[in-house]
């Protein structure tokens, strides 16, 4: 027997939502600095254009998942590894 | 000094998208059967419609983000924990 609904209230998310999309961009350009590769480089290899790839940086796109593992890709970083942030901790009990 | 282009061709990623959206479906529905949660709490904790959370658990979603972090929330497992996986390493050298 599933349990179809729970005590939890449905999570209020979307003030937070701006604060997620930005950590995951500043993860994203914390690697490719380190890669020394430029936005062009990035955009290039993972075949995204250069405005969207600069706009994932400074949170300002909802990525889909696709798009985030040809990024990963890109920069040759784990999903895990690229997802992880000290700071999306405070969502998670 | 940045490089603006490198030797590495563009991803071709198409032919392994469903297969990318196929394992991340199976991370969820193994985290929520292991949770005893039915679909449709997951859905209602995490903001979304139940059609929608079990087309992603199926890999027909390309999901954004945004509604991965909802769903990580309600299942209380951790982003990198819920984008690890063994079958996504093929994709990394």
């Amino acid at each position: 027997m599933k349990k179809t609904q729970n005590s939890k209230p449905p999570i209020e998310l979307k003030k937070n939502e701006e604060f997620i999309l930005k950590i995951f961009g500043k993860n994203l350009k914390a690697k490719r600095i380190s890669m020394d590769y430029s936005q062009d480089t990035v955009a290039y290899i993972s075949g995204l254009s250069r405005s969207y790839y600069a706009e994932v940086e400074l949170g300002k796109r909802n990525i889909s998942l696709i798009n985030i593992v040809k990024i990963a890709v890109a920069l040759d970083i784990e999903l895990n590894e690229l997802m992880y942030s000290t700071e999306f901790k405070k969502f998670f009990k």
